[in-house]
């Protein structure tokens, strides 16, 4: 049997050299472009404008870290009882960034999508809100909620929305996904009378579906995001660790309950 | 029971606003930094200079991604049979940088800092000189190997090396850890009269101590680099599959040896 | 603030005793009970007849290895980069047991189960073929395949699933499940004309579900199978490695074809 | 490039039959084994005698779960987070179980190794007595914890550690690693006035080293057990959820405290 190749893009080395995604790793990538950039390449395969790095940062940045959340206690639990593991602690941690969580970033980009193939990839004001409108109604009509908004602690605004309209209208990047969320997120009000903010997931996703990431990949962004607020979580353990003290206090409370 | 308060100093939010590493997210933070200035920022408690992040960056491109490694492989097996679950395939990739892969990074670290804290925080020429030729003859002595050098592909040079005392160079971070990585390399050159070339992990470990990174957090940002090089590689595979090639071709080859 | 408890039925201990699932672990369980009855109650909240047992243990004996699976790969990858967590190998091992692999379990009990919904809990021959025979029908008319059907290997008749029906027969556990499965296999040949046979997972899925186990926990059961399979693959890569040289094997035939 | 085959002793199959561990899954392991004996022979190679299974039966029932633990707790916020992915929260539970917790299972039984190295493998008592009193010794004078000896909770005795010895007893699997387990706590008393009864951990770790398993696959049949109680605490997390309103305590209780 002669095995065929296996293809890949994205890196190679030779005795010489390394390559990534078509070039030279120390004479073209390193001291030539930042870590965002860099990851911009490796998902979209080209380099990204400055502007469009600038809007790709804040939303990584906006992504890094919500403070003790399900998934950072994971990891620091995990942490707790594999110390010498730093790789299993922050698997633990990435695998909670699921449907609940993480999940928000991709519907709205899903259902954005949906809003701007019946809209047309340049729509007008108007065949946009006519869009919105239909994808809002039969969401509602279906009891479903609308993706990106809401939000259980920033209840009136969500700080990140309005901070990535703004780099983005700076930038010049405010495309369409996030000019429709805009929409969505009016529509809505109108419909139902209620005031739910466009929160920080759902707007992350409309700018990255405008930097032109693929919604099946947005929630690797967002992982990588996550990945440095871990890390910095851990750190923090190691020096101010609350695993074995939560557990410790889970453990006098727990009541137990045999089944019937 | 009252319980005592869990305290954090990465992250937290309230109704109008979040607040990480005492910065507010929006405002001073999300199109102020970049995500690299970030991720120093979680794991030192400072925001670097435009220089550290200038070496930071570099090495972060620099740990990216190396090709079809054993961790890409196990994260696009993992997402052969779960692809609905990108962050377990992302996991399963980060489960393999233990100590054999990245391990030279942390181990090259702790060498150095073993050498300095012999020579001195600020050692002098004569004096560094000193505390490395004890700690390779030592080592030699042990018939351990020296961290951080010799590479099974770049048995010459791994391009990483030279670049990174360049950029380290030309940004005046060049701190006394990578001035003792190359005196080790000398040494062992004269001790042993074999020229193994400094390696890239070895070398990515001795900038981020003179970054101020401990040594038992140089794995997070080890495992950050690749997040991103993984989230390249499972966005080709959903283009480009292999996983399932590869298995079809081990099922073939695999050849059935039972136990005695 | 005052916590409420955090009730749990599964397991507490105090200074002279351990209590899992209402009974004493020392006096009760450890020499009453096998590890699959301890599985068994863990999740039924029961204990299982000796006629119970058998079927659990034979339907975990039938998952727990199939070889060189891309689970089992992933495993032993991660295992060559990280040779000091073998939780950290089983876990990437699991992770890859998704919607591909596993799938097929849930899939077809949540299959039967529609088909027992319409049909009634305990039907009558006639009244189970009838409403399998819609079921059938409309997969069919939808253009989806009938879950538990057909085998890439296995093509005329997988060996595991007349070894789960004889063993179900003897016990007396032939419950309603593993009848409807037989029906479907039955329906899907007459229509179709095609001969797929029942596959090794759908009749573990049926038995499963005879035995009272929820569709969204099945693929808890098959993960505990495959941790066994996993222990023996990770021995055996502590001895045989096979992990190094695959991935060497890949970097060979690796061949780079940068994007466009 | 011709590949070499890739040998594989644990499973393979071709159309007609699967063969695991040398025997024909469905006519010689289906129906014929318990999931406990399967796990046995998995890792020692050969089948288990009915007293061997019972004690392993025993151990495992012994490791399965001890209510809201650390890793309990990971996999549940896991789950809360990601409620798709039953494989991402078993993984998050598994990948604690390291150093801290397990540790003690496999650090018994390298403990013990060591004694009975010196010992010879059947030694006399008086020989077994010797052995350990240095081992001890050695211990106690460089400061290091005797592995195996000591419990947070059942500060007295243990509940599992006479059952354990009871079942060996009746069983005659009483081995040497379990003789010179006790002989340890014996001397260890005598030698520091303390009575630290032998832990569950300890105990499991004496039995399976008399059972043959190697010392550095322990760890597995510890991950095997809690699997089997992770997924019965999934299963409550499912009907009873206690991850997000941990997360919501905790989120009140966060204190921020900002780094200088």
């Amino acid at each position: 049997m002669s095995e065929p190749p296996l293809r890949t893009g994205i890196g190679a080395s030779d005795a010489d050299s390394i390559t990534l995604m078509g070039r030279d790793l120390a004479t073209e990538l390193m001291g030539h472009v930042t870590f965002t950039e860099l990851s911009f390449l490796l998902v979209r395969g080209r380099m990204p404008s400055s502007e469009e790095t600038r809007l790709l940062d804040a939303v990584l940045v906006s992504l890094a870290d919500h403070g003790l959340t399900p998934t950072v206690l994971a990891a620091r639990l995990t942490h707790t009882g594999a110390p010498e593991s730093l790789q299993g602690a922050i698997a633990a941690g990435l695998l909670g960034a699921g449907s609940v969580f993480l999940g928000v970033v991709e519907d709205t980009a899903r259902f954005l999508g949906q809003v701007l193939e019946a809209a047309g990839s340049e729509p007008s004001d108007a065949a946009l809100r006519a869009a919105v409108e239909r994808a809002v109604d039969e969401a509602i009509g279906q009891g479903r909620r609308v993706p990106g908004l809401g939000h259980p602690i920033h209840k009136v605004q969500d700080p990140r929305t309005p901070r990535i309209y703004e780099i983005a209208g700076e930038t010049g990047t405010l495309g369409v996904n996030l000019r429709a969320l805009r929409v969505v997120d009016e529509v809505h009000r109108e419909r139902t009378g209620r005031a739910l903010p466009i929160n920080g997931a759902g707007v992350a996703g409309a700018a990255l579906s405008d930097l032109g990431f693929p919604a099946r990949l947005l929630r690797g962004m967002a992982l990588l995001a996550r990945t440095a607020g871990l890390v910095g979580h851990l750190g923090e353990e190691m020096e101010r660790p609350i695993g074995m003290s939560l557990y410790r206090e889970v453990d006098e409370r727990a009541e137990y309950d045999p089944p019937a």
